[in-house]
Protein backbone atom coordinates (compact mmCIF):
# COMPACT_ATOMS: atom_id res chain seq x y z
CA UNK A 1 0.00 0.00 0.00
CA UNK A 2 1.11 3.22 -0.61
CA UNK A 3 2.31 5.28 2.07
CA UNK A 4 3.31 9.23 2.64
CA UNK A 5 7.09 9.10 3.99
CA UNK A 6 9.44 11.04 4.98
CA UNK A 7 13.04 10.32 4.87
CA UNK A 8 16.93 11.58 4.90
CA UNK A 9 15.91 14.50 6.60
CA UNK A 10 18.87 15.63 8.94
CA UNK A 11 18.62 17.78 12.10
CA UNK A 12 20.95 19.17 14.21
CA UNK A 13 21.32 17.72 17.81
CA UNK A 14 19.14 20.62 19.19
CA UNK A 15 16.88 20.40 16.25
CA UNK A 16 17.31 22.27 13.79
CA UNK A 17 16.98 21.45 9.87
CA UNK A 18 18.50 24.33 8.79
CA UNK A 19 20.87 27.05 9.88
CA UNK A 20 19.78 30.55 10.65
CA UNK A 21 19.53 33.16 7.92
CA UNK A 22 18.54 31.11 4.90
CA UNK A 23 18.83 32.66 1.48
CA UNK A 24 19.81 32.27 -2.18
CA UNK A 25 22.96 31.99 -1.80
CA UNK A 26 22.78 29.88 1.60
CA UNK A 27 19.51 27.72 1.66
CA UNK A 28 20.74 25.73 4.06
CA UNK A 29 21.19 28.50 6.53
CA UNK A 30 24.29 29.27 8.73
CA UNK A 31 26.15 25.98 9.41
CA UNK A 32 23.35 23.84 8.02
CA UNK A 33 25.33 22.57 5.25
CA UNK A 34 27.01 20.30 7.83
CA UNK A 35 23.80 18.50 8.74
CA UNK A 36 24.19 16.82 5.23
CA UNK A 37 27.65 15.68 4.95
CA UNK A 38 26.82 12.56 5.66
CA UNK A 39 24.67 12.02 2.29
CA UNK A 40 27.40 14.18 0.22
CA UNK A 41 29.66 11.46 1.41
CA UNK A 42 27.52 8.54 -0.20
CA UNK A 43 27.77 6.95 -3.78
CA UNK A 44 23.98 7.70 -4.12
CA UNK A 45 24.49 11.30 -3.78
CA UNK A 46 27.65 11.59 -5.55
CA UNK A 47 26.34 9.64 -8.69
CA UNK A 48 23.12 11.86 -8.40
CA UNK A 49 25.76 14.93 -8.88
CA UNK A 50 27.23 13.27 -11.56
CA UNK A 51 30.29 11.92 -10.02
CA UNK A 52 31.47 8.45 -9.96
CA UNK A 53 32.82 8.88 -5.87
CA UNK A 54 31.52 8.23 -3.00
CA UNK A 55 31.44 5.34 -0.60
CA UNK A 56 29.38 2.29 -2.06
CA UNK A 57 28.59 0.71 1.23
CA UNK A 58 27.82 1.17 5.39
CA UNK A 59 24.96 2.63 6.95
CA UNK A 60 24.83 5.89 5.32
CA UNK A 61 25.16 4.45 1.48
CA UNK A 62 22.35 2.45 2.63
CA UNK A 63 20.35 4.82 3.94
CA UNK A 64 20.68 7.29 0.85
CA UNK A 65 19.48 4.68 -1.55
CA UNK A 66 16.96 3.79 0.31
CA UNK A 67 15.78 7.10 0.06
CA UNK A 68 15.38 7.08 -3.29
CA UNK A 69 13.65 3.57 -3.83
CA UNK A 70 9.95 2.82 -4.24
CA UNK A 71 9.39 6.74 -4.46
CA UNK A 72 6.07 7.05 -7.11
CA UNK A 73 5.84 10.77 -6.01
CA UNK A 74 7.06 13.59 -4.49
CA UNK A 75 5.29 16.54 -2.70
CA UNK A 76 7.43 20.01 -1.53
CA UNK A 77 6.29 23.14 -0.48
CA UNK A 78 6.70 26.18 -3.19
CA UNK A 79 10.08 27.26 -0.94
CA UNK A 80 11.89 24.68 -2.20
CA UNK A 81 10.63 24.57 -5.78
CA UNK A 82 12.35 27.87 -5.97
CA UNK A 83 12.86 31.22 -4.73
CA UNK A 84 10.01 33.36 -6.58
CA UNK A 85 7.63 34.20 -4.17
CA UNK A 86 4.21 35.67 -4.81
CA UNK A 87 2.99 34.96 -8.38
CA UNK A 88 5.10 32.91 -10.79
CA UNK A 89 5.65 35.90 -13.80
CA UNK A 90 6.94 34.82 -16.90
CA UNK A 91 6.67 31.12 -15.42
CA UNK A 92 10.33 30.95 -16.89
CA UNK A 93 11.36 29.77 -13.31
CA UNK A 94 11.32 25.54 -13.75
CA UNK A 95 13.05 25.21 -10.66
CA UNK A 96 16.50 23.97 -8.72
CA UNK A 97 17.33 21.10 -10.91
CA UNK A 98 17.79 21.77 -14.82
CA UNK A 99 16.01 19.94 -17.91
CA UNK A 100 16.16 16.87 -16.44
CA UNK A 101 15.40 16.76 -12.67
CA UNK A 102 16.22 13.91 -10.48
CA UNK A 103 12.70 12.97 -9.46
CA UNK A 104 11.60 11.15 -12.54
CA UNK A 105 8.05 10.87 -11.46
CA UNK A 106 5.36 13.85 -10.70
CA UNK A 107 5.79 16.30 -8.21
CA UNK A 108 3.28 18.04 -6.76
CA UNK A 109 4.21 21.66 -5.45
CA UNK A 110 2.04 23.37 -2.79
CA UNK A 111 1.44 27.10 -4.08
CA UNK A 112 -1.02 29.76 -3.35
CA UNK A 113 -0.57 30.20 -7.27
CA UNK A 114 -2.23 28.16 -9.86
CA UNK A 115 0.39 27.23 -13.03
CA UNK A 116 -0.24 24.56 -15.60
CA UNK A 117 1.44 21.21 -15.16
CA UNK A 118 5.55 21.36 -16.42
CA UNK A 119 6.91 18.59 -18.21
CA UNK A 120 10.22 17.73 -17.55
CA UNK A 121 12.57 15.28 -19.21
CA UNK A 122 13.27 12.20 -17.82
CA UNK A 123 9.85 11.86 -16.72
CA UNK A 124 9.72 14.67 -14.08
CA UNK A 125 6.18 16.37 -14.25
CA UNK A 126 5.45 19.59 -11.89
CA UNK A 127 1.89 19.80 -11.15
CA UNK A 128 1.20 22.77 -8.99
CA UNK A 129 -1.44 22.59 -6.25
CA UNK A 130 -3.21 25.16 -4.81
CA UNK A 131 -6.14 23.06 -2.93
CA UNK A 132 -3.99 22.35 -0.16
CA UNK A 133 -1.95 19.70 1.70
CA UNK A 134 -4.52 17.17 2.15
CA UNK A 135 -5.58 17.17 -1.98
CA UNK A 136 -2.11 17.07 -2.77
CA UNK A 137 -1.36 13.95 -0.52
CA UNK A 138 -4.69 12.85 -2.59
CA UNK A 139 -3.71 13.77 -6.45
CA UNK A 140 0.12 12.12 -5.15
CA UNK A 141 -1.31 8.92 -4.42
CA UNK A 142 -2.72 8.45 -7.13
CA UNK A 143 0.00 9.27 -9.56
CA UNK A 144 2.35 7.16 -7.28
CA UNK A 145 0.95 3.82 -8.72
CA UNK A 146 1.39 2.10 -6.02
CA UNK A 147 4.67 3.34 -4.85
CA UNK A 148 5.11 5.62 -1.75
CA UNK A 149 4.61 9.10 -1.87
CA UNK A 150 7.91 11.17 -0.69
CA UNK A 151 7.62 14.60 1.24
CA UNK A 152 10.93 16.37 -0.21
CA UNK A 153 10.52 19.72 2.24
CA UNK A 154 10.65 21.69 3.29
CA UNK A 155 10.70 22.23 7.11
CA UNK A 156 7.56 23.92 6.72
CA UNK A 157 5.96 21.45 4.81
CA UNK A 158 7.03 18.62 6.74
CA UNK A 159 5.30 19.83 9.87
CA UNK A 160 2.13 20.46 8.18
CA UNK A 161 1.75 16.92 7.45
CA UNK A 162 2.52 15.87 10.79
CA UNK A 163 0.76 18.12 12.38
CA UNK A 164 -2.29 16.77 9.89
CA UNK A 165 -1.33 13.38 11.42
CA UNK A 166 -0.54 12.11 7.39
CA UNK A 167 3.10 11.28 7.70
CA UNK A 168 3.12 7.41 7.59
CA UNK A 169 7.07 7.21 8.23
CA UNK A 170 9.83 8.96 9.14
CA UNK A 171 13.70 8.93 8.65
CA UNK A 172 15.14 10.76 10.30
CA UNK A 173 19.26 11.60 10.40
CA UNK A 174 20.85 13.75 13.69
CA UNK A 175 24.00 15.03 12.64
CA UNK A 176 26.06 15.39 16.35
CA UNK A 177 26.39 19.14 16.00
CA UNK A 178 24.83 22.00 17.53
CA UNK A 179 23.69 25.22 15.63
CA UNK A 180 21.89 27.21 18.20
CA UNK A 181 19.50 28.70 15.49
CA UNK A 182 17.52 28.14 13.02
CA UNK A 183 14.35 25.98 11.65
CA UNK A 184 12.82 23.33 13.58
CA UNK A 185 11.83 20.60 12.66
CA UNK A 186 9.68 19.15 15.53
CA UNK A 187 8.13 22.71 16.61
CA UNK A 188 4.51 23.51 17.03
CA UNK A 189 3.39 19.97 16.75
CA UNK A 190 1.69 19.16 20.36
CA UNK A 191 -0.22 16.32 19.29
CA UNK A 192 2.81 14.48 18.22
CA UNK A 193 3.62 12.67 21.70
CA UNK A 194 2.93 8.84 21.10
CA UNK A 195 2.07 8.79 17.51
CA UNK A 196 4.84 7.10 16.43
CA UNK A 197 7.32 3.84 16.88
CA UNK A 198 10.96 4.33 16.79
CA UNK A 199 11.43 0.96 14.56
CA UNK A 200 14.88 1.02 14.37
CA UNK A 201 18.00 3.54 15.32
CA UNK A 202 21.61 3.04 14.42
CA UNK A 203 24.66 5.37 14.49
CA UNK A 204 26.92 5.29 11.36
CA UNK A 205 30.47 7.72 12.26
CA UNK A 206 28.72 10.33 11.29
CA UNK A 207 25.21 10.36 12.30
CA UNK A 208 22.44 8.44 13.80
CA UNK A 209 19.86 7.18 11.64
CA UNK A 210 16.31 7.05 13.16
CA UNK A 211 13.43 5.06 11.61
CA UNK A 212 9.85 6.16 13.01
CA UNK A 213 6.38 4.68 12.18
CA UNK A 214 2.95 5.80 12.72
CA UNK A 215 1.29 3.51 14.97
CA UNK B 1 41.33 20.89 36.46
CA UNK B 2 37.96 20.85 37.63
CA UNK B 3 35.01 21.28 35.09
CA UNK B 4 31.33 22.60 34.98
CA UNK B 5 30.30 19.28 33.45
CA UNK B 6 26.50 18.18 32.53
CA UNK B 7 25.68 14.40 32.81
CA UNK B 8 23.23 12.11 31.70
CA UNK B 9 20.30 14.57 30.42
CA UNK B 10 18.09 12.78 28.86
CA UNK B 11 15.80 14.42 25.58
CA UNK B 12 13.45 12.78 23.39
CA UNK B 13 14.22 12.87 19.65
CA UNK B 14 12.19 15.99 19.25
CA UNK B 15 14.38 17.98 21.71
CA UNK B 16 12.76 17.85 25.32
CA UNK B 17 13.78 17.10 28.68
CA UNK B 18 10.38 16.76 30.36
CA UNK B 19 7.12 16.36 29.42
CA UNK B 20 4.13 18.85 29.42
CA UNK B 21 2.72 19.66 32.96
CA UNK B 22 5.01 18.70 35.56
CA UNK B 23 3.85 18.60 38.53
CA UNK B 24 4.29 17.08 42.11
CA UNK B 25 2.87 14.36 41.33
CA UNK B 26 4.60 14.35 37.58
CA UNK B 27 7.57 16.00 38.33
CA UNK B 28 9.15 14.41 34.56
CA UNK B 29 5.69 15.83 33.27
CA UNK B 30 3.49 14.03 30.26
CA UNK B 31 5.84 10.72 28.65
CA UNK B 32 8.61 12.69 30.32
CA UNK B 33 9.44 8.93 32.40
CA UNK B 34 10.34 7.12 29.29
CA UNK B 35 13.33 9.46 28.88
CA UNK B 36 15.09 8.13 32.08
CA UNK B 37 13.72 4.21 31.59
CA UNK B 38 17.69 3.41 29.68
CA UNK B 39 19.20 4.68 33.59
CA UNK B 40 16.63 3.03 35.40
CA UNK B 41 17.54 -0.51 34.01
CA UNK B 42 21.53 -0.15 35.08
CA UNK B 43 23.18 -1.17 37.91
CA UNK B 44 24.31 2.30 38.83
CA UNK B 45 20.09 3.62 39.59
CA UNK B 46 18.95 0.50 40.95
CA UNK B 47 21.74 0.47 43.32
CA UNK B 48 20.76 4.23 44.15
CA UNK B 49 17.00 2.72 44.61
CA UNK B 50 18.16 0.40 47.57
CA UNK B 51 18.11 -2.64 44.96
CA UNK B 52 20.31 -5.11 43.34
CA UNK B 53 19.36 -5.60 40.02
CA UNK B 54 20.06 -3.80 37.19
CA UNK B 55 22.60 -4.49 34.32
CA UNK B 56 26.08 -4.65 35.09
CA UNK B 57 27.48 -3.93 31.82
CA UNK B 58 27.13 -2.32 28.71
CA UNK B 59 27.21 0.99 27.37
CA UNK B 60 24.46 2.40 29.30
CA UNK B 61 25.52 1.03 32.88
CA UNK B 62 29.21 2.44 31.38
CA UNK B 63 27.40 5.88 31.23
CA UNK B 64 25.32 5.67 34.24
CA UNK B 65 28.38 4.49 36.46
CA UNK B 66 30.60 7.86 35.00
CA UNK B 67 27.76 10.50 35.68
CA UNK B 68 28.59 9.69 39.67
CA UNK B 69 32.12 9.95 38.97
CA UNK B 70 34.78 12.72 39.76
CA UNK B 71 32.21 14.83 41.13
CA UNK B 72 32.90 17.22 43.98
CA UNK B 73 29.80 19.36 44.19
CA UNK B 74 26.59 19.86 42.37
CA UNK B 75 24.48 22.77 41.22
CA UNK B 76 21.13 22.78 41.06
CA UNK B 77 18.03 25.06 40.14
CA UNK B 78 15.34 25.96 42.97
CA UNK B 79 12.95 23.35 41.81
CA UNK B 80 14.93 20.28 41.68
CA UNK B 81 15.50 21.08 45.43
CA UNK B 82 12.14 21.38 45.96
CA UNK B 83 8.60 22.39 45.11
CA UNK B 84 8.10 24.90 47.93
CA UNK B 85 8.08 28.25 46.04
CA UNK B 86 9.10 31.98 47.43
CA UNK B 87 10.50 32.27 51.01
CA UNK B 88 11.29 29.15 52.51
CA UNK B 89 8.89 29.23 55.28
CA UNK B 90 9.12 26.79 58.33
CA UNK B 91 12.32 25.73 56.51
CA UNK B 92 11.33 21.93 57.20
CA UNK B 93 11.77 21.31 53.60
CA UNK B 94 15.00 19.25 52.80
CA UNK B 95 14.85 17.98 49.78
CA UNK B 96 13.09 15.30 47.90
CA UNK B 97 16.27 12.85 49.10
CA UNK B 98 15.95 12.14 52.94
CA UNK B 99 17.86 12.03 55.58
CA UNK B 100 21.00 10.63 53.25
CA UNK B 101 20.96 12.39 49.92
CA UNK B 102 23.27 10.46 47.11
CA UNK B 103 25.58 13.34 46.38
CA UNK B 104 27.92 12.99 49.42
CA UNK B 105 29.62 16.15 48.97
CA UNK B 106 28.05 20.13 48.71
CA UNK B 107 25.80 21.28 46.68
CA UNK B 108 24.63 24.62 45.92
CA UNK B 109 21.15 25.53 45.43
CA UNK B 110 20.08 28.75 43.05
CA UNK B 111 17.34 30.70 44.97
CA UNK B 112 15.99 34.21 45.54
CA UNK B 113 15.88 33.25 49.23
CA UNK B 114 18.46 33.07 51.53
CA UNK B 115 18.87 30.30 53.92
CA UNK B 116 21.61 28.74 56.39
CA UNK B 117 23.34 25.59 55.03
CA UNK B 118 21.37 22.47 55.57
CA UNK B 119 24.70 19.53 56.51
CA UNK B 120 22.77 16.00 55.74
CA UNK B 121 24.03 12.79 56.48
CA UNK B 122 26.72 11.49 54.43
CA UNK B 123 28.65 14.29 53.43
CA UNK B 124 25.93 15.95 51.15
CA UNK B 125 25.19 19.70 52.54
CA UNK B 126 23.23 22.21 50.82
CA UNK B 127 24.19 25.69 50.41
CA UNK B 128 21.92 28.29 49.39
CA UNK B 129 23.23 30.79 46.50
CA UNK B 130 21.35 34.12 46.12
CA UNK B 131 24.34 35.90 44.06
CA UNK B 132 23.37 33.88 40.89
CA UNK B 133 25.08 31.28 38.65
CA UNK B 134 28.27 32.78 38.31
CA UNK B 135 28.79 32.96 41.74
CA UNK B 136 27.55 29.51 42.61
CA UNK B 137 29.67 27.96 39.80
CA UNK B 138 33.03 29.37 41.85
CA UNK B 139 31.75 28.14 45.47
CA UNK B 140 31.00 25.03 44.05
CA UNK B 141 34.39 25.37 41.82
CA UNK B 142 35.94 25.77 45.19
CA UNK B 143 34.17 23.57 47.33
CA UNK B 144 35.16 20.71 44.75
CA UNK B 145 38.44 20.18 45.89
CA UNK B 146 39.82 19.78 42.09
CA UNK B 147 37.38 17.43 41.17
CA UNK B 148 34.23 18.60 38.34
CA UNK B 149 31.31 20.17 39.55
CA UNK B 150 27.99 18.70 37.63
CA UNK B 151 25.22 20.50 37.20
CA UNK B 152 22.05 18.59 38.38
CA UNK B 153 19.47 20.39 36.74
CA UNK B 154 16.69 21.11 35.99
CA UNK B 155 16.11 22.22 32.07
CA UNK B 156 16.26 26.09 33.06
CA UNK B 157 19.65 26.24 35.39
CA UNK B 158 21.30 24.20 32.03
CA UNK B 159 20.34 26.71 29.89
CA UNK B 160 21.12 29.48 31.75
CA UNK B 161 24.99 27.51 32.84
CA UNK B 162 24.92 27.00 28.77
CA UNK B 163 23.79 30.62 27.70
CA UNK B 164 26.65 31.91 29.54
CA UNK B 165 29.43 29.63 28.38
CA UNK B 166 30.11 27.98 31.13
CA UNK B 167 29.88 24.99 31.01
CA UNK B 168 32.90 22.51 30.07
CA UNK B 169 31.03 19.19 28.78
CA UNK B 170 27.78 17.54 28.28
CA UNK B 171 26.94 13.86 28.20
CA UNK B 172 24.03 14.21 26.65
CA UNK B 173 20.93 11.19 25.92
CA UNK B 174 18.76 11.16 23.42
CA UNK B 175 16.01 8.71 23.62
CA UNK B 176 14.11 7.58 20.28
CA UNK B 177 10.63 8.65 21.22
CA UNK B 178 8.71 12.10 20.41
CA UNK B 179 6.56 13.87 22.61
CA UNK B 180 5.56 16.74 21.05
CA UNK B 181 5.75 19.16 23.58
CA UNK B 182 7.35 19.97 27.02
CA UNK B 183 10.31 21.28 28.50
CA UNK B 184 13.64 22.10 25.79
CA UNK B 185 17.07 22.14 26.85
CA UNK B 186 17.87 23.80 23.69
CA UNK B 187 15.70 27.07 23.19
CA UNK B 188 17.05 30.69 23.46
CA UNK B 189 20.30 29.17 23.50
CA UNK B 190 21.17 31.27 19.89
CA UNK B 191 25.24 31.31 20.32
CA UNK B 192 26.00 27.64 21.12
CA UNK B 193 26.53 27.32 17.42
CA UNK B 194 30.00 26.22 17.03
CA UNK B 195 30.73 26.24 20.42
CA UNK B 196 31.13 22.51 21.40
CA UNK B 197 32.86 19.21 19.11
CA UNK B 198 31.14 16.35 19.66
CA UNK B 199 33.91 14.31 21.10
CA UNK B 200 32.30 10.83 20.85
CA UNK B 201 28.43 9.14 20.41
CA UNK B 202 27.01 5.91 20.65
CA UNK B 203 23.78 4.16 20.57
CA UNK B 204 23.12 1.30 23.40
CA UNK B 205 20.01 -0.73 22.50
CA UNK B 206 17.95 2.06 24.46
CA UNK B 207 19.79 5.44 23.85
CA UNK B 208 21.89 7.43 21.86
CA UNK B 209 24.93 8.94 23.81
CA UNK B 210 26.54 12.01 23.09
CA UNK B 211 29.91 13.83 24.59
CA UNK B 212 30.41 17.22 23.87
CA UNK B 213 33.05 19.09 24.77
CA UNK B 214 33.43 22.74 24.31
CA UNK B 215 36.09 23.85 22.11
Amino acid sequence: MSKLVVRAVSMSLDGFMAGAHQSLENPMGEGGMALHAWAFGTRTFQKMFGNAGGATEGLDEEFAAKSFENNGATIMGRNMFGPVRDGWGDESWKGWWGEEPPFHHPVFVLTHHARKPLVMKGGTTFHFVTEGIAAARQRALEAAGGKDVRIGGGAETIRQYLKAGLVDELHLVQAPILLGKGERIFEGLDALGGQYRCESFSASKAVVHYRLVKQ
